[in-house]
C-alpha cells in the first residue's frame, strides 16, 4: 500500500492511496453497492460522478450461493462490473442489526482476499453507544484479537482494522493504539452509525478525536457508516479520509433528498432547491409524478451528486486553507453540529488540533461566528505572541482597530510617536487580539476578515488575551496630539520599523531570539518598488530571508539557515535525514518520508526548516509538509520541499 | 397589474405577478440581457433554467439605430426572441457609471412603452453612498418629479419607480412613501450597486428596511443591481421580490464562479465544488482547458444554475417557514453578511419584522447561533408571555430543560406537585426562555431544536427574560422529593392540566382573558386516542376550538368565534369586509383583498380571525394571510381563508 499526503488543512488532508486497481484521491466517498440489487451500476457511477472507489458487502456475497461462486470464479471486480478500487465490508454491521452473523472471522477475511477485494475489513465487534464500559472493553479486545489473526491472512489485500470502544475516549484511543501497533494498513472507525442516526454529533466528534489520537497518522482512516454529507467537512477536519454511503439509496427509497444542510422529504418541497443535473432536468411536479421506481432512481442520483459535490468542496477548502470556514458554515445548519463544533473549544482539543494546523493559508481567515476565535491558528498565534514577542518597553501605545494594514493606516501617527520615543511598543487592539505594529502584515493578522462588531464570546476572549499581553505594562490609549504630549522623549539608539518588523516576525516564526542571530550584523532591507513591502533581508551582505507578500512570513534562505543552525541547538528547526538521502538533498532534491530519522517536535506543517544529516550537519533549508509524528510514520511521499541546499 | 401573495415567511413572500406576457412567481431573478451581445439567448435560459422574466436596457436599444428600429417595428419580445415577461432599465445605471446620459426622462419611458416592455423603469437619479444629505435629497426630489411625469405616459406598461436616498434612512423612507402616494405599481430600490460592490451589507440592510417601511406593501419590490445569490435570502427576508443579475456574465468574463457562499476564481480551484450540470459535465482540468469563449459561456451557465437554485431554495424555505434558518446559514459564510444580520437585533427592527412574522411554521425553529434568539418569533412569544400569560400563583416551580414535550418528560413530578398544591405555576427553564408547562406543546416551544449549550449572548437574553418573567414571584427550583416536602398543601378547587393548557394557549393566541370567555361553561376536552393529545374543546356542548397537533395552536370554530366576538370589543380579532362580500363569506367563500374594509392591527399572518361585516355582525371565522397594513393595500388574492361560516 502506498499512501501519501499531497495537501492539508486543519487536521484534514488530501492524499493519494494506491491500490491494486488504481489511485484513489482522499477525502473520498465509497457508494455502497448492494450486490443483490444494483440501483445504479458502478459503471454508471464512474461516468456520472467520477467514482474512484466503491464498497460492497462480502458477507452478503458469501452467503448467496450464486454470488459466492461467481465472485470466486470471476473475481469481485467482474462481479460488480467495476475496474476501480473496491472495498469490502465483513458482516459486522449485519451482526449489529441482526444480533449475530453466521460466519467465522478468519474465514470472511480469507473470502475477501480470495475474491480479490482491494480493501478488506476484519469482522470486528460492533460497539454500541449504550454499552457499559466493561462490555465495550470486551468488544475492543476481541476485535484486536481478530485483527491480529486476520493480518496474517490478508496477503496483498489492504486490510481495514476497526477501532471500537463505544463512546469511551480512553477505550477508543487504546483500541486505536493497539491496532497501530500490529501495523494495520488501513483503519476504520466503527460503531458510529447509531450516533449518526440520533444526531449525536458531539459524541461522534469525541469518538473521532480519541481514535485519531491513538492511530498511526500515516494510514487512511474510514469513518464507517457515515454517509450524510452534512458530517463530511467536520469529520475531514478531524482527520477522516473515507466515507461510505448507503444513505444515497436508503434515503431515496423513502423519497428523501440529501442536501449539504440536511435532508428533505420530496413531499415537503414546493421547488427543487438544487442545481444538480437531476434537479435541473425536472421541475418538482415532474419529479413527483415520475413512475415510482424511476423517481427513486433519480433521487438516488441526486443524493450522490450532492454527496460528491461536498467531497469536492472539501478538497478545494483544504487546498485553499478554508476548511474551518466550511466546517463552521455547515455547523450553522444544524444545532447538534454546532454543539459538536463547540466541543473543539476545549483546550485539550485545541492543543491536539494545533499540531496539524498549517502555519499559513492561501485564503484569508473569515470570521463566521463565535467559534472562529477558537480555531487552532488563533490559539497558536496568541500563544506565540505571549511566548515569542518581546515588547520593547513598559509603555504600550494602543490604537483602536483601523483599516489593514494597520502600519499604513496609522503611518503618520506612528512616525510622530517614534520621532519622540524610539522605544515605545505600539499595538492595535484588533478583533483578533493585540497586534504589535511590526506584525501587522503577518498571517493571520493581515489576512483575516472580521466585522466591526463580533460577539460577546469573541470579545471576552480577546479582552482576556489583551489583558495577559499587557500585564505589568503601562497601557496608553492613543488620543492624538494629547497622547503625544504625554509621551516622554527617549531618543537613544534608533528604531526603524522595518528592522523591528523583520525581528518580530523572525521571533514569531522561528522562535524566541531568532532575530538576535539573523540580524547580528549590518542589515540591508530591500523593498518591492511596486508595493513598498519588505522583500529581501541581507545581513553582512548575505541574503538570509525573503518575505512573502501573500502572508507576511519569511522564506528561509540557505544563509539564513546557516545562521539559525549555528544559533539554535539540536533539534530546534531540524529535520534529520539518514545517510541514504544526504546526497540527494545536497543536490536540492526534496525529502521523502522514508528517509526521515527525526524532527523537531515544534515544527508544524508548512514551517520553514533546516535539513540536517545524522551528525547535525546542515544540508539544506526547506518547507515541511508534515509534523514530527507524521514524518516518522509516513512511508511515502515528499515530506519536506527542499528550497536551497549547501 | 395583478400581484398577490401566495405564501410567506419572515418579511418575505411568494407572490404571483401577472404581466402582459404571463405569470411570474416571486422571489425571482431577471438575468440581464445585453441586446448588443447575447451570451446565452433568453430562449435557452428558459429551457435550461425555467427563466420566466428577463431584463434588458432600453437606453442601449434606443441609442443603437438598428436595435431601435427593430424594437419599434417588431417589438421588444421579437427583438430578444423571448415570449415571457421582459423588464427594461432606463439608463440610470449608465448615468451613474458615465456621469450622465443623453436621453430625456420622459422620452425613455415612452420608448419603453412603445417597444412593448412589460415592466418599464423611470430614469431616476442614482444616489451614491458618498453623497451628502443635501445632494441625496435633491436626487430624491428629482426622481419623484420624473416618476410623476412618467406615470402619465406609461399606458398599460407596468412602471418601476425607484426609491433613492443614498444611505439616509429618513430620505429612503420618504422617497418610498412619496412614490407609494403617486400609486406607482412596481418599486425598485436603487443606488445599491456600490454597497454590494464594497460588501457594505449592513448599509444595504438599512436601505432595504427604511425603503420597505415607506413602500405600499402590495407592490413588487426589485432590489436593483443585486445579482449575487449570497444576498438573496436576506434581501427576500426583508421583503424584496426581484433581483437582476448581470453578475452571471460579468463574473464569467473574469472566469469567476458564483456560489451561495461567495465567489471563486476558476484559477484558485483544484476541483469544481458544485453539482450543477456544468460542473458535473466537466472535471476541473477539462473546464480550465476549454477554448476561452466556450469556457466563459459554461461559467456563465454555472453562475445562473447557482443563482436560480438559490431562488428555489428561498421559495422552499418560505413554504416551510425556514427562511430565517437559510438567512442565518448564509450569513455564516461572510463576515459582513453576519454583521448585517446583527443589525436586525435592534428593537426597532424586531418590532418592524414582527408584524410580518407568521404565527406558526411547518418546520421547527433551528438554533444556528447567537442570532436565533433575536428572531421576530422569539420576540413575539416573549412579549406575549409577559403580557398574556398569567401565572396562577406567587410560587413558581422551575424544572431544568428536559426532553420535549416537557409535560410528558416531567409528568410524574407534575402529578405529585398538583396532588399537593393545585395552584402552583410550573415552568421549564428552557433554551427559549421560561416555558409554562401548559404551553409546552405550542409553537415554537415544542417545535424548536436547541443544543444543550448555546452561547453567551443567548444565555444572557434568556436569563434576562427569565428574570422579568418571575419578577415579584417566589422561585422554587425543583429538587425532587425535597421540594415536594417544602410545598404548602393547597387543594382548594381543582386544577386540571388539560384545562389549564386550553386556557393558557387561548390567552397567548387570542389575547389576555380570551380563556375566560371560551371556557365559561361546562368544558369537555376530547383527546386523540392515538397520541393522547388534546384535539377538540367543547363548552356547554358547543365545539369552540380544535387544537392542531402540528403546532399546538388552536383552530377557531364558528361557535368559538361567536364567544370571542361577544367578549372582545371591535376591532379585536376582526377582519371587516364590505357589503359586496357578505353573501360570499356567508357561503363559506374566502375573503379577497379588495373587499377588506378594516382589520385588527394586532392580527398577524396565519392568525385565527373573526370575519365581520361593516356593522360588526359575525359572518365567519378564518385564518389570515396578511397583516392589517397589507390587507388594506393589496388589491388581489385571498387574504383570509374562511374556515366556518354562520
Amino acid at each position: 500500500m502506498n499512501f501519501e499526503i499531497k495537501d492539508r488543512d486543519a487536521a484534514g488532508r488530501i492524499c493519494r492511496l494506491k491500490t491494486k486497481h488504481g489511485v484513489v484521491t482522499t477525502p473520498n466517498l465509497m457508494p455502497v453497492i448492494n450486490p443483490n440489487k444494483l440501483l445504479i451500476t458502478p459503471r454508471e457511477m464512474k461516468k456520472l460522478f467520477g467514482t474512484e472507489v466503491i464498497i460492497t458487502n462480502s458477507y452478503i456475497i458469501k452467503k448467496n450461493k450464486e454470488l459466492n461462486e461467481k465472485a470466486l470464479r470471476k473475481g469481485l471486480h467482474k462481479l460488480l462490473g467495476f475496474d476501480g478500487t473496491i472495498m469490502t465490508d465483513s458482516g459486522t454491521f449485519q451482526s449489529y442489526v441482526y444480533g449475530d452473523v453466521d460466519v467465522d472471522p478468519q474465514e470472511i477475511v480469507e473470502f475477501q482476499r480470495d475474491i480479490g477485494s482491494d480493501i478488506g475489513t476484519i469482522l470486528d465487534v460492533f460497539g454500541t453507544p449504550d454499552q457499559n464500559k466493561e462490555e465495550a472493553e470486551k468488544g475492543v479486545k476481541e476485535t484486536l484479537n481478530r485483527a491480529k489473526k486476520s493480518m496474517k491472512l490478508k496477503d496483498d489485500m489492504i486490510l481495514a482494522c476497526t477501532v471500537q470502544g463505544s463512546v469511551y475516549p480512553d477505550l477508543r484511543e487504546n483500541s486505536a493504539r493497539c491496532l497501530s501497533e500490529i501495523d494495520a494498513d488501513f483503519f476504520a472507525i466503527g460503531g458510529v452509525v447509531p450516533l449518526m442516526e440520533n444526531q449525536r454529533y458531539l459524541d461522534l466528534v469525541r469518538v473521532i478525536i480519541s481514535s485519531k489520537k491513538g492511530l498511526n497518522p500515516s494510514k487512511p482512516v474510514h469513518l464507517f457508516g457515515a454517509g450524510h454529507p452534512m458530517i463530511f467537512p467536520l469529520a475531514v477536519a478531524l482527520g477522516c479520509d473515507f466515507f461510505d454511503s448507503s444513505a444515497y439509496a436508503k434515503y431515496a427509497n423513502d423519497e428523501r433528498m440529501i442536501f449539504s444542510w440536511g435532508t428533505e422529504k420530496l413531499d415537503d418541497l414546493i421547488d427543487l432547491p438544487c442545481s444538480c443535473p437531476v434537479c435541473s432536468k425536472y421541475n418538482i411536479s415532474e419529479l413527483k409524478t415520475l413512475e415510482k421506481k424511476e423517481r427513486i432512481l433519480e433521487i438516488a442520483k441526486h443524493n450522490l451528486y450532492i454527496s460528491y459535490a461536498e467531497i469536492k468542496r472539501i478538497r478545494n477548502a483544504i487546498y485553499q486553507g478554508s476548511l474551518w470556514e466550511l466546517v463552521e458554515r455547515r455547523a450553522s445548519s444544524n444545532p447538534f453540529l454546532l454543539e459538536a463544533l463547540k466541543f473543539l473549544k476545549l483546550k485539550e482539543n485545541k492543543i491536539w488540533l494545533e499540531k496539524f494546523e498549517p502555519v499559513s493559508k492561501k485564503k484569508a481567515l473569515f470570521y463566521t461566528g463565535n467559534h472562529t476565535i477558537h480555531r487552532p491558528i488563533v490559539y497558536r498565534v496568541h500563544k506565540r505572541l505571549l511566548e515569542r514577542y518581546k515588547p520593547s518597553s513598559k509603555d504600550i501605545i494602543v490604537f483602536p482597530e483601523g483599516e489593514k494594514p494597520y502600519s499604513s493606516f496609522y503611518s503618520k501617527e506612528i512616525k510622530k510617536i517614534l520621532d519622540k520615543n524610539k522605544t515605545l511598543t505600539i499595538i492595535v487592539d484588533s478583533s483578533l487580539g493585540p497586534v504589535p505594529i511590526e506584525l501587522d502584515e503577518m498571517y493571520p493578522f493581515a489576512q483575516s476578515v472580521f466585522p466591526y462588531i463580533t460577539d460577546a464570546e469573541t470579545e471576552e476572549m480577546i479582552t482576556e488575551m489583551f489583558d495577559v499581553f499587557v500585564q505589568g505594562k503601562n497601557v496608553i490609549c492613543w488620543m492624538g496630539e494629547e497622547t503625544l504630549k504625554e509621551i516622554e522623549t527617549v531618543n537613544v539608539g534608533k528604531r526603524e520599523l522595518d528592522v523591528s518588523r523583520v525581528a518580530a516576525v523572525s521571533d514569531m516564526q522561528f522562535g524566541t531570539r531568532a532575530s538576535e542571530a539573523l540580524l547580528n550584523g549590518k542589515i540591508k532591507i530591500v523593498k518591492s518598488k511596486k508595493t513598498g513591502k519588505i522583500r529581501n533581508i541581507y545581513c553582512d551582505g548575505k541574503h538570509v530571508l525573503s518575505m512573502r507578500a501573500s502572508d507576511g512570513l519569511f522564506t528561509l534562505k540557505i544563509d539564513g539557515g546557516r545562521v539559525l543552525h549555528n544559533f539554535f541547538k539540536y533539534p530546534k528547526l531540524r529535520v534529520v535525514v539518514n545517510s541514504d538521502a544526504v546526497s540527494f538533498v545536497k543536490e536540492g532534491k526534496s525529502v521523502f518520508a522514508k528517509f526521515v530519522k527525526d524532527c523537531d517536535p515544534d515544527l508544524r506543517p508548512f514551517d520553514e526548516c533546516l535539513i540536517v544529516d545524522e551528525q547535525d550537519n546542515l544540508l539544506a533549508v526547506g518547507r515541511t509538509l508534515l509534523n514530527r509524528e507524521e514524518m516518522l510514520s509516513f512511508q511515502n511521499g515528499v515530506v519536506v520541499k527542499t528550497r536551497e541546499h549547501i
